[in-house]
């Protein structure tokens, strides 16, 4: 112990620290708002975004404490076009770089995990972009929470021991392209629950076979507060550990996937350390190895500090502003949230 | 999910929100202040005890945002001997429930698990009561970080399927006698390692073999942070996994239990949901069910909110006034502090 009080920081907590650098400084700062729809806390507002937001006063409301989709807003079609206006104007003056990848697909804004979606969806024809699909693309710019899954894919290798697999992205997906990444991992989609989304990926990604993927069990989450030039990443993440037999290799099915290898565990930490794996899936690894009793307080001089980082505490950040508003029977707050 | 938009808390929230009390309100009604010792928060105060130490500003610095020891003390005995000089006298006027419990019992204080220690051990016959000492029985008073080991002792039961191993607490103990708590637990104390700690304990209170004890794994570590008329607790348990036979009955050694009983999962639950259970041990089996595959986000709809609750952010909370301080090279900082 006495080493690291010279040099407290050890290599993985600096991974640790560049995963969560949104936690560590720049919540820290203050300079974010609540964005509020609805009269939930659904997202968190930069500065960089909340300039552009005060050019649409009808549209966003920015207070000194938050930000407020106009509550005149009647329903969700009302809502989504209004949103969508501003955003295509956004796009079109190539205001943010995570509006390149404007994709066709849908997410449920939820203010929680476990409560109901705050816009219904939507998926008809006259309603192309829906809300839903634009926060998709501008999850990083409104910062939404994200949920996704994990598999840790292992094998008790007979002789290089503990062993993990990873993937290597393809070179064409749009995030992280050519990165590695855990063996499979997957966004949480419209209709899908959490075990059923797992058992997709594993079979879409990795060509899990049945008789395998029953071994499949849950063990957590982590979260995580990531900001890159895309914007706000607060996620958590459902982890899925799955033993395969040693002679099993995983294979891609939907294109997604360049590769996959399997390293052992002292290789999996240089690999996760490395310039060309995935940040925001540095923390399931790491879970896997803490879990695993690969990573312990015996010989990660930070380990505190880590456990930490692996489950930073979004609820607590996505919450706290609300807890100071009284929400009304049917769900409108514009008058409680006015007196915060 | 449905069902639980209206009624969002479930039992086991409830009980993650009763570990952590202090962390959901008492921390962030603001009313606690740092306590600095030597330029570093070593613990954190509350109002009843601020209150007190105002009657003593030669010992205790009270300031706008922390509370300071005097950094005119030039040394670890000049230290001890003012601070034991206050408790004796809060003692003698019986001001704090806590200081009923005076021990002589060593314990090294630490801005942070994995630094040096903050005063120096000394355990010469001239200084009977040290500061080390007192604050150990303050540690609730002051806010300080406690660490402590716990094993999951478990059997995977041919007929009652995964059970867990509990003890019941004695009724001599002086904090939680008769309770039921963790197989094996213990503070972490001078001199001994996490892993020594655990296997030690794992002797004395349940007589664990060494063939058996061969099989405990690090599993990670629970942060909790709770409140009782004792004081603050902001304790991190270093968590452990021993897989026992079913044939196998754990037995006491040191006479500070008084039982053990054998809970399959669903039993286990009631248990630590009930009256006579630990409150500050509840996290350990939570997180024990959790990474098992017992409770997870399908079937505990507060599941995020409970992993968080698991692993509450001390880390930031006890860190956070230090990164506005500049320490000078000797470890002073009053200067500094002062401009906070």
């Amino acid at each position: 112990m006495t080493d690291n009080h010279t040099d407290p920081m050890s290599r993985l907590l600096k991974l640790a620290n560049k995963v969560n650098c949104f936690y560590l400084s720049g919540f820290h700062a203050g300079e974010c708002r609540a964005f509020v729809v609805d009269g939930q806390q659904v997202g968190l507002v930069r500065p960089d975004v909340m300039k552009e937001l005060l050019n649409h006063p009808q549209v966003f409301q920015v207070h000194p404490e938050y930000v407020q989709l106009n509550p005149a807003f009647r329903d969700y079609a009302e809502r989504s076009a209004r949103v969508e206006e501003v955003l295509r104007k956004w796009k079109a003056d190539e205001k943010f770089i995570t509006l390149h990848g404007w994709r066709e697909e849908y997410y449920e804004v939820r203010a929680q995990f476990n409560t109901q979606p705050l816009f219904k969806m939507d998926r008809s024809a006259t309603c192309k972009f829906s809300t839903l699909i634009l926060l998709l693309i501008c999850t990083g710019l409104f910062g939404i929470r994200k949920y996704g899954v994990d598999i840790n894919g292992y094998v008790m290798d007979p002789i290089k021991g503990l062993s993990i697999w990873l993937q290597k992205r393809s070179p064409n997906k749009q995030t992280w392209p050519g990165y590695w990444d855990n063996m499979v991992s997957g966004g949480l989609s419209v209709g899908f629950g959490i075990n059923e989304t797992a058992i997709k990926e594993a079979g879409e990604e990795a060509s899990i076979p049945n008789n395998l993927i029953e071994k499949l069990k849950n063990v957590g989450c982590v979260s995580l507060f990531f900001e890159s030039e895309r914007g706000l990443f607060p996620n958590t993440e459902f982890v899925f550990d799955l033993e395969l037999p040693p002679d099993f290799v995983p294979s891609n099915s939907d294109g997604e996937v360049e590769t996959f290898e399997l390293l052992p565990v002292n290789e999996c930490l240089e690999r996760i350390a490395s310039t060309n794996f995935k940040t925001t899936s540095v923390p399931v690894v790491l879970d896997f190895l803490i879990r695993h009793g690969y990573i312990t307080a015996e010989n990660e001089p930070n380990f505190i500090q880590i456990m930490e980082l692996l489950h930073v505490p979004l609820q607590t950040m996505y919450n706290h502003p609300l807890k100071r508003c009284k929400i009304t029977a049917n769900g409108e707050a514009t008058e409680a949230l006015g007196k915060v």
